[in-house]
């Protein structure tokens, strides 16, 4: 069971954060600590017992889900019934999500505890299961690759497609009956095709503007396969491109191989980030580069760490990042190329090399 | 500018709640209020004057959705971003939706005011435009009839595909092809196709199990188009019933026409919600009908109000609602029947209209 042991790592956290207990409403976080895919959980720990608390819509499902572990099917609010067991097992300072806990939330847990528990119960201890999350075990790493593999045949189907006069969202719909049929439980966010202007949007999402004779069109889309995201972005051309556009795409091209080349573990994220974004720097392209370089991906489409500027966390065997650096030309077009790179032991494996980024003319 | 007025509505509450600025960061509350698309924006309100704050990556298509608002592109939080400028601008006290900001991103945004600031500033006003957004305007009702009838063109799409062998993933897949072609953005919340025992999964997510020969087929979507949401649910049978669930379906239609005929301005949610579990109750299945009667639909899947035991309150003409009573026999079987209903003058309208629920037999 990879979750028990991802609890132990849990309470192994939440021990050296200072707390005896935690409560964690966060889906994500819940599902990989459980198993339960549920929108609607609530996990307690307490020393070594844990329960899940959900409500009856998941009777069956989360049984099934989180065999092993405690269910528990409440009327009250799964986070409130949650912190009632964890009081009653004598919790005194449980650790909670303040970035995932809304206030209204945080306020009504509050109320249900006894009174002089209130104000002392609750401690953040933000990300203590997001940044065991970063780190992806071998079953993480092997659904990882089955999702990227997936969406790497997407692309192809999408290619297909792709011709002027179809309508972007036609490529888009044509994309997601390929991922449903390749096993896809969904798309892990809204699919983005850019084509001509359009690609101008970072995330212009599929409308039903017509793909142009001469244009660039642009593809960001993941699926979402046994609970885990891909996500990968390229870019093609329609018809003869013009100079610039020549230019441009091989610039992001370059920048986007300088960074990928720059993973591996010890790396700082700020050093993978200025890898890209100092490429683009010497073509004077860097103000069109408008948002970093990468982010973490996983049960989450986006996760730490964080591929920024300065951003001086290190990288670590087991992290899955994306390396994605882009350049939108206001009112002309924009170009974005995408891979998802596991950190090795000595590097790093491009999960989407399945998918090639040397320039595509249709 | 439809904007404009309902700003307007949101000032007026604001000064009836007592604070005289607002702070929103709530997606679908920015969207209603300025016609940003954007995943990250703050809308800003300080008496007459607002602005709306996003980064970078959305500085062409924040300018084009929010003509005739201020924007302003900041390195910043958003939200940080925004409450500076409300506090620059004299403001002493400032809304804000507890329910919609994490207890993390509260102190963010304080420890950016000025001192004296901090303590008294922010005062929630949860629900605010939530409250404004349960009653549709003309533009909305006209955006969600267009989505629920588009809803219902897909379960014809989905008619045609359904029969023994057929995985669930392949019918979700051909009703979003289905839904793209439609002019739908996507769907508004992950397709449930859940057949045999899995129907009896009120949540049951279409998986790559076949339809049996014999057995329920549970279909519950909804598009996303123009921004609104549409949400039905039809339960179709394979091959010939068993008594047993002949006498279920016609139960749960039983208690859900006897829900929408009970939808009219004055009456209690409550109300409501009984009218089906009354029916359920008579017939001893109330036990397995696990949640609430419906919810509100638009700019979200799930809005106020909410249909469920004892909720006292009253439906107003303008409100679009679900009704969706369900009967889930674990291990067994399931079925749910689910229409939107428009609260009009007189009574209600239902925009689902076009989906027959007769018993269907495939």
């Amino acid at each position: 069971m990879n979750e028990a042991l991802r609890r132990r790592k849990a309470r192994a956290a939440a021990t050296a954060a200072g707390v005896d207990g935690l409560l964690l409403t966060h889906g994500a976080d819940v599902r990989y600590l459980t198993g339960f895919t549920g929108s609607n959980g609530a996990l307690a720990m307490a020393g070594g017992r844990a329960a899940l608390f959900t409500d009856g819509r998941y009777t069956t499902q989360a049984r099934a889900e989180a065999a092993g572990l405690r269910v528990v099917i409440s009327p009250k609010p799964a986070a409130v019934a949650a912190a009632e067991w964890l009081a009653e097992r004598g919790i005194k300072r449980c650790g909670f999500d303040a970035a995932q806990t809304t206030v209204a939330g945080l306020d009504r847990i509050r109320k249900a505890l006894p009174g002089k528990l209130r104000r002392s119960f609750f401690a953040p201890t933000d990300g203590l299961v997001a940044r065991l999350r970063e780190i992806k075990d071998a079953d993480e790493i092997a659904r990882i690759r089955r999702a990227a593999k997936a969406g790497c045949s997407l692309f192809d189907v999408a290619l297909e497609h792709i011709a002027a006069g179809v309508t972007e969202s036609e490529v888009a719909a044509q994309l997601e009956l390929a991922a449903r049929r390749a096993g896809a439980d969904g798309m892990s966010f809204e699919t983005i095709v850019a084509s001509g202007k359009r690609s101008a949007l970072p995330h212009g999402r599929a409308t039903a503007a017509k793909l142009p004779r001469r244009g660039f069109c642009t593809l960001d889309f993941g699926v979402l396969l046994d609970g885990y995201c891909s996500d990968m972005t390229r870019t093609v051309h329609l018809g003869k491109p013009t100079t610039r556009e020549w230019d441009v795409y091989h610039l992001v091209l370059e920048a986007q191989v300088a960074a990928v080349a720059a993973v591996r573990p010890g790396a700082t994220c700020g050093e993978v980030d200025e890898a890209a974004r100092s490429v683009l720097r010497k073509a004077k392209l860097h103000t069109f580069f408008t948002h970093s370089t990468g982010h973490g991906v996983g049960l989450e489409i986006h996760e730490g760490p964080r591929l920024a500027s300065k951003q001086v966390q290190v990288l670590e065997p087991g992290m899955v990042v994306t390396i994605e650096p882009g350049v939108y030309i206001p009112g002309e077009f924009g170009v974005r190329i995408e891979d998802m790179v596991l950190v090795t032991a000595s590097g790093g494996d491009v999960l989407t090399a399945a998918s090639p980024k040397a320039w595509t003319e249709l």
